[in-house]
């Protein structure tokens, strides 16, 4: 092994990956010159698919260990992994402009003869969309399951289903969490005042002091904090994350000054970045296919531009987590921390 | 004024621009480091807002002459001044990159500090939406220009809204277009046959032939073909652009291969661009701001969010235009043009 | 055929795309997780790399026609190709920043098992440069053709090196055009005073007032144009562009304006576009490998650093057209053209 | 204070902001509707210029403190500090998109008018180089200084270059770091043997099997290896960062999977990136002035093409450390540290 020469286009398999492109146009004799573009920028899509998929999954493997120990490079792999997935998705969000190179004219040379075949079809998306978080019952437009994909791609895509995806992990590494599930803290946290300027905390609205109606509203946002990090038995059980993965997350924003909770932010934070990069992807891809269509049926058969549409708001698996930041206070006003915690959180080499 | 010698700072009025930002952190007292990146990137958009209106005014003055001279550059300037402000707003864009560095909890160190000043305060977007052609009663959020905006703003809003905007200079540019305002080229269009493989021209879902019931569907399709194009009587008040306006845009859609059409099409081309940029600009600013601050009440008063996301379905000027594609057929399919029309659309140096 | 329904992942050929990346460190036994992503991203670049060649093809049949007919789409579509060739460019460009994820030490893992295998290797690289333009002699690093490369990849670029590359099509067709090639409008132009603020035309030193010297510089300035644009003898040899193209191009640039010349003015534009495009390609790339392996021999046996710097300056293959702007003057001062002229490059509808 | 409503255009200062654009093209009674872009993206270019200083200061004074605190949050705010700056170089590259709207034969409208003022006159980016760490020896150009600058402006550079730079703070900090500087180990590491399959360590050119002249080469790379991180008394003296320096940097690049040593790699990482952002704009913008203007002189009496050319190799203040990486070897075959040293670089919360 060690003397075989490795060559370029072998080692690349481009003799499979530049051999698959079978225009349809040409098959049915008429010349569609921007098939071609069609069918590479797909493929491109697949290929990112396949590598976001790989370093998901490796993610996936650290976080699946019994606990992650925070003396390996184990949290800062799966950052920068996760940060990798972030980048190839901007990339795959500036790739729709070479696809708004094509005219809708230009689509329609071959669009018909591509039915009933729709991006609905890719199964790597929904997998990813299954390993990140996403629930069946979750999904937008599961009746298309059974009339649009073959047999064994549902059976595919309710595989990754069926397995325990990586906002699950996250939530058990989130509860695993030693130091920060302590609800007096968060009591005590609640009744921090602002130096009354607001007569709530989360609540920033000056107007309360010429309209005390809006009183009321602010009183519903302290029953919404007490919801989501204090009262156990009122908590929703169709949540992504249980309560005391909420109170880790919010902690974790708090105090991310500390070297201990650097990584654990990261992570948040690329995690919120990648629903963020996946929504903009639908966004401008739904935006490409309006404009490209207008509002005919897509060739899969669907309203294209309304499937893309809804999934924006909700196939954002981590949406819970971003909404935390509603109950952000300022640092100037946080809890000081005991110094015995304060030790755990940096860096103790004495 | 020949000798004078130009010295760059001087040229670019550095004194002026880099003196002014004063963190209202530092005159409370507080730190914020933050806060000097919030003020820059609001400027640097502002800088650019004056850019893009410069430029808007050149292309709304290009329309406002009696009749555009399609042996002058006139329409190749326009085109390109649009693309420029369509490059522009993808840096624009871009820049919201920078902003998201900004994490949430570092915005709370200042946020308090700004109430009520608020991006819907910005004179210059309002005016450059109304430039383009928004209209004050479709503007989402009206309440709020008496109450947010100090009345010399509210005045320099309305003088905008007042005068003739660019979306009515290009309908009266559509409408003015020769050779396309032929209804019996529009029936004749309606009619086209597509090999019998669907019953109605612009209705390409193959399920028909399955389901019967479908077939409803489709005449609503060509039964709105005929109000958008066709029936005058039933044309709606409301609407940004005439039917003469619609049957110019569409027939330059469908011919635009002819080099007459080639400035016609891409100057519709590229207000679709600025439409869609101006939408994905607010698609991600709304994002940005869910993430800084969650479901609370923006700076301004209202769920600065909600404003966001509802003005980007509602503050499209040339969605009509975008819709039209709707009913473009493939090529291949296209009436053939009189001899004697293809002679107007080349070049006919004869 | 109208019959069978398409299916996605068949039409894309998912199968072979999907089923094209193995590791070398696999087979070695090594973990290297970052192999799959260095596979990948080669891929995705052959994958548009095929693209791109497939739309520069399309040009070149527009441009091997005895002539272009002016009054057909031939160069809107032409210019609309090589605009998507350049938007292609820019994802490539962007796509450098997913490769940069992958750091020194993440690439050593799996480095030496490649060897001899290099990006050198791309064959579908070298016949676009060859379809572009570049000739065999203008190659840096022709010596490795041989060494490197497999015989049958050796006949494929010298095979695209025989055929008439697009810059030689170019070339006909500016010689081609009818109107300005006329010496006499160069000798005026040269002449042109511009209201005595400098002693020659496309000089611009205004120092040259208090250093006299410095009008020797000048001087060779205009004999350059002499050698470019009107003596036929001295012009040299192994130039791109022959001078009666350089006249043309030069005329196209300076009045560009006129409708007829706007889309001429767009393909050489656009042609510098994929020259700067490519370059930057080169420069990003060359960074890229310098910071992956710092000054180390490249895995080809080259340095490839040293390879990507070279090739950015020798590579150019529109540099001749780009250069030309040095003898641009202002609108303010150019010659008015005849009423005749004017008209035919007008549309001349009467 | 409390009291006092802050109104958006009042705190952005929009009056300065939006009134600092005169045209010399207005003043001599031209129409150059180009130039108020010029104006206005160089503004905003120096208000970003303004930030990246802002942001560059207050990690210098992280820095200039006598120890960074590894059990504070110094170092992950510098390093967050730093990637913004990266962020904003990444739009302000993207920028000059924008600018390459402008064609050359725009420009002469105005180019004339403002002479002699030219981007080489930027005091703000001149201090930023500065305050990284570039030299006055190490400039191109020295001698402008003196003739374009204003006294002034260039008692501003040169009071900036008497600061200590970022980059000697670096050093320190790099020279302060304790456990690593054992030259017994980097002994020890030049002598590991990568299983046979080179005679020296760096060298990967599997070419020396066949041609042992090569071996030569292979000695230089060792000798240099000695130079940059064992032998004291050869150091060269010009260089930015020293030995000990040296030997940090590579250690925290090998061993960057420990806890303790991320954010010291991210630190590292990102003054590549940063080195090479602002070389990639220096790129992108030579290649705009070559365009722009060819091989003329620039408006501030230089080939502005040349000395941006120059600087690009000559500027990077960073290089020494980029440089590195040819020193890296696989992390199969890293020596293993002691249990005491991982302990250290691990988060020891025993």
């Amino acid at each position: 092994m060690a003397d075989k020469e490795v060559y370029y286009s072998d080692y690349l398999q481009l003799d499979k990956i530049l051999d698959a492109q079978q225009l349809e146009s040409t098959k049915a004799g008429v010349r569609a010159d921007d098939e071609m573009l069609f069918i590479i920028i797909h493929q491109a899509y697949e290929l990112w698919f396949k590598q976001i998929l790989f370093e998901v999954d490796i993610v996936g493997n650290i976080f699946a260990q019994q606990g992650i120990n925070d003396n390996s490079p184990d949290l800062q792999i799966s950052v920068h992994r996760l940060k990798r997935v972030a980048t190839i998705l901007k990339v795959l969000i500036h790739q729709i402009d070479i696809l708004e190179t094509m005219t809708p004219l230009d689509f329609l040379d071959f669009r018909n003869l591509l039915r009933p075949a729709s991006g609905f079809q890719s199964i790597q998306f929904k997998i990813l969309e299954a390993r990140l978080g996403l629930k069946y019952e979750q999904r937008h437009g599961q009746q298309y399951y059974v009339s649009q994909l073959r047999p064994e791609d549902v059976e595919k895509v309710k595989n990754a289903e069926g397995k325990k995806p990586l906002s699950d992990m996250v939530n058990t590494w989130l509860e695993r969490m030693p130091f920060f599930d302590n609800k007096k803290f968060w009591e005590g946290y609640k009744s921090i005042s602002k130096e009354n300027k607001s007569p709530y905390i989360f609540w920033n609205d000056y107007r309360w002091q010429y309209d005390h109606s809006l009183l009321e509203a602010e009183k519903g946002n302290m029953a919404h904090f007490d919801t989501l990090f204090l009262n156990e038995k009122d908590y929703p059980a169709n949540r992504q994350f249980s309560q005391k993965a909420n109170r880790s997350a919010l902690f974790i924003m708090l105090y991310r000054d500390y070297p201990m909770l650097q990584q654990p932010f990261q992570l948040l934070s690329t995690l919120l970045d990648i629903d963020e990069s996946l929504n903009l992807w639908r966004y401008r891809h739904m935006n490409m296919v309006h404009r490209m269509i207008g509002t005919r049926i897509g060739t899969g058969g669907s309203s294209g531009k309304d499937y893309l549409t809804a999934t924006i708001s909700k196939h954002s698996v981590f949406k819970e987590i971003a909404e935390l930041t509603s109950y952000l206070i300022d640092r100037h006003h946080l809890p000081k921390l005991s110094s015995e915690l304060e030790n755990v959180l940096g860096y103790s080499r004495t």
